[in-house]
């Protein structure tokens, strides 16, 4: 079984570059161009990076978000004749390396997972070519590619790039799209090996420990609180008041974060700690804070 | 890019021999089952084989289906301790081998495909292990199978073994389940060589001149019948009568079938011929057909 090392999220250090806008405002005016560009070149070869971190004992995909809802993987068009390990490359050095060309992270393009066609000048892509097709628009090649231990990366300032769970991705194409959704199916003849995580067990009776204790501390708060309100004359203590106080943020369970987050489907809410997933959205603001 | 041989489904012969029940009646019966099993022997490991052939220039699945809706990938479980690829090759020689021991085809285990994790007693399968699951309770790993050039199947009489192109099980959750429709996506890395297959346009030009042949041949007809019935004055021909004729039923391009067939959402129609998609619907009786 192949092996993968995942490293924490909290390895890596993001900064910003300047931004690297679409070629196209539409998908029409995306098609468009394709087309002019196959009636040139014929079969436009596509290539795709696969990054993976973990957090939480999860793995988490970096994914480039543009806007609210588009998605992408690192990677892009080949040259004609350009080779395809050296066009990833290329395309993810522009997208995410830092300027400097000495801080280039060492990263390492490892596995062919996946191929995906475009049979028509539209925007479906399928991972087959459909009987009928004798002539596909587009093939893309998704290349799982090794992130070393640590290392810099810089995002264009008009991308963010988030860490997106495999559970959030999984059978999600209506957010993610049928390429990024389908990682999780493609990864999973990998042994990712989480290097440095927290064992699952230990996360959990951390965070469960550490929700008793914020509930303690929360309450505690609320009651000095509560005094102070009384010692003004402004507020009675009644058990309505105490309801109404929003519950403390609940701290990391022991956990490094630098970046991360998802932008989940649900709204972001305040919740009382629990062990997992609502750490994911409340790291969301974090998602911003890239210009370190 | 790793390549794999497939053959043409006529390629293969397929005979029945007796049923082989399912142990569980119920979902609820199988998870009482998985429950107390796993207490005496743990993680429950499980095997599944892809078995690819091709038609129509498209290739393949076979899958064996029980009753209208239930699909499953030829496997099982393995014995406590047993080799991955033996005891595939063991549930592969229960489900699909012919009884006598000196037609057994020459399959070969090739390569992993994926891995699929159930976290709990529940129907549920991912293909991760999530992240708050700190001891699933199965693991099922798909592997690619290289079937041999020509090989005689047999079939147990309570299933059947159904060719179910990749275009109809991609994204076909709800028909197929989460591992069955994942495969075309962890096959696309593969370079699937269809062997002795038609050049797809060729496939189509004849299709496209098999059509309009047949619609000259049902137009003469028409005027054959509708004639008769003027010659002894049941009708008169009009062109509303000659549009209820029902077309007929095309021929096959050129391609020899001896077992195939989509259950397809659809009802079965007659339709006039179309190059590609009509044939499966055609093709279906062919189903059951085992017993040759």
């Amino acid at each position: 079984m192949a092996q993968l090392a995942v490293y924490p999220v909290g390895n890596y250090t993001f900064g910003s570059k300047p931004p690297k806008f679409e070629k196209d405002s539409s998908v029409a005016t995306r098609m468009d161009r394709l087309k002019d560009k196959y009636s040139r070149e014929g079969l436009r070869r596509s290539v795709d990076a696969v990054l993976v971190v973990h957090e939480h004992g999860h793995p988490h995909l970096l994914v480039l978000q543009m806007g609210a809802s588009f998605f992408k993987l690192p990677g892009g068009r080949l040259r004609p004749g350009e080779d395809e390990t050296e066009g990833l490359l290329r395309k993810m050095t522009g997208l995410l390396a830092p300027p400097a060309d000495t801080m280039r992270p060492d990263w390492r393009v490892a596995d062919l997972l996946g191929c995906w066609w475009r049979p028509n000048f539209e925007n479906m892509m399928y991972p087959y070519c459909p009987p009928h097709i004798a002539r596909p628009k587009e093939q893309r090649r998704i290349f799982l590619v090794a992130l070393p231990e640590r290392c810099y990366l810089s995002v264009p300032k008009n991308m963010r790039l988030v860490a997106v769970p495999l559970f959030e991705v999984y059978d999600n194409i209506a957010r993610y799209g049928p390429v990024i959704s389908a990682i999780p199916a493609l990864l999973s003849r990998f042994n990712l090996s989480l290097v440095g995580r927290a064992v699952p067990s230990l996360v959990a009776g951390l965070a469960a420990a550490q929700a008793v204790a914020q509930q303690a501390v929360a309450q505690q708060q609320q009651q000095q609180q509560q005094q102070q309100l009384v010692q003004y004359g402004q507020q009675q203590p009644t058990a309505a008041g105490a309801g109404q106080q929003a519950p403390l943020q609940p701290q990391k369970a022991g956990i490094t974060v630098s970046l991360s987050g998802v932008a989940a489907p649900q709204p972001q809410q305040q919740q009382q700690a629990q062990p997992m997933q609502t750490h994911y959205q409340q790291d969301d603001d974090l998602l911003v804070d890239f210009d370190a």
